[in-house]
């Protein structure tokens, strides 16, 4: 079971929603499920505060912080995680059911992270360029038939998923499952730098590979999103990512002061 | 998990629903969730056969059975389910909650019997008339403070419940291997780059940090104890170390090119 506390830390994301209605809709889920922070990335529609759907979660519309980009809108969280039918794209390993993923959710959300949960548009989802800032995917257990679930009920699946409670019975070996996925992992969950941090670091890095130009005539863009593939599956903790910013600093100083002039921005 | 022939013993049924909206709604998280078989009571729409919001789950709107009275619609199942926010009405017995009732559900469809499961209306949920055909009544745990659900998403998140598969034992870690290549936060032992690996990007990270002497008058045996530790926390695949390493050796060759004379071994 999650704390008031510990579902404060999440943030629902909604990328570029088409329908007004499922904005109010995934707000109603929202406040069913006492996740009250809702994030909106370019919804279609302005005026999704007003949506009648919204029954009686009229103060999480209200309280909803808008973003024109998905970077702004997840920089503040260690944890981003992105939702998917897993139907039309293969992304780089194939999304974990949300059963599975929840407990990685829950895990960081009680070690004191803010996790950000990403919902797409209700015609095409998350696009890549969303999905490369993502560490986890999770995908419903939908049938194979009929993969995709409506926005404002995904949601409301998701967010059941995360407060759910093992019966009694169960609830001893839920405990172990939850320590197994603790401990199987190298570096511990409660400890992951920010998305922004991790931003940071690509800026970086981007910065000095493009001295000159990329070696190999590689585009900005796809060295971009290589970089943040690469980034993406450091994990790095708080401390250990400040201590690689700080060297990258120093290693970029060092090619600055060697040739300001070929210095590109 | 259930089979598709025990999942094709339940009987969703709405009663009363007002919006055919609603029961298009929860047409489509029957089919995503392949239950198959929705029973209508009375519902306020003739024409909720029609709802737009049955995205893809028109045959299931289609092969809906039609029934005037709750009693009719449920004659043939051996447990009868209704599903209450547990805000309005005290029953004779409290709800149990979601989790458990699930547990129950799946043990009489497993054993042969076929089971109705039951929404009312979505202003005033089911009356005591229609609780009264009820053996367990089950309620979503959503919070006091906002107990109601809208109809659709409340139908998604009961059926998620009986389908979802606990992560038990195995499947937990599998599940999780496979979330893990994608956070990179979990890498199975055995795809970790080697020593030898990880030793070849401190030698290069010391020699781009070394040009000009390192910053802050460290030495040169210090630097290369912290490198060691923060290149450990990387946890690097095989395929990720050449990566870096290749991007690595990119950024020594510009700081080479610009200052051969400067240049440590």
């Amino acid at each position: 079971m999650l704390t008031r506390e510990e579902l404060d830390r999440l943030r629902v994301v909604l990328v570029r929603s088409r329908n007004p209605l499922n904005i109010g809709a995934a707000a109603r889920a929202l406040s069913n499920f006492g996740c009250l922070r809702l994030r909106v990335v370019h919804p279609y529609a302005v005026a999704f505060r007003e949506a009648r759907s919204a029954v009686d979660a009229e103060p999480v519309l209200t309280a909803a912080e808008e973003f024109e980009q998905v970077a702004p809108a997840i920089a503040d969280c260690a944890l981003v995680v992105g939702t998917t039918a897993g139907s039309r794209r293969t992304p780089e390993a194939p999304p974990c059911r949300l059963e599975a993923g929840a407990e990685q959710i829950r895990a960081h959300l009680r070690s004191g992270s803010r996790v950000a949960l990403l919902f797409g548009s209700e015609k095409v989802g998350l696009s890549n360029q969303d999905l490369s800032h993502c560490q986890l995917l999770v995908r419903i257990p939908t049938r194979t038939e009929h993969p995709s679930m409506n926005l404002g009920q995904a949601v409301a699946v998701v967010l059941y998923e995360l407060i759910r409670e093992a019966p009694t019975g169960a609830a001893a070996s839920a405990e172990n499952i939850a320590g197994q996925v603790v401990s199987g992992q190298v570096v511990p969950v409660q400890s992951l730098a920010t998305s922004g941090e991790r931003e940071r670091l690509i800026a970086l890095l981007l910065e000095g590979l493009s001295v000159n130009g990329f070696d190999h005539g590689v585009s900005h863009a796809r060295m971009e999103k290589k970089l943040r593939r690469l980034v993406r599956h450091l994990a790095l903790t708080p401390s250990d990512m400040s201590e690689w910013l700080g060297l990258l600093r120093q290693l970029l100083g060092k090619l600055r002061a060697a040739q300001p002039l070929h210095r590109k921005p």
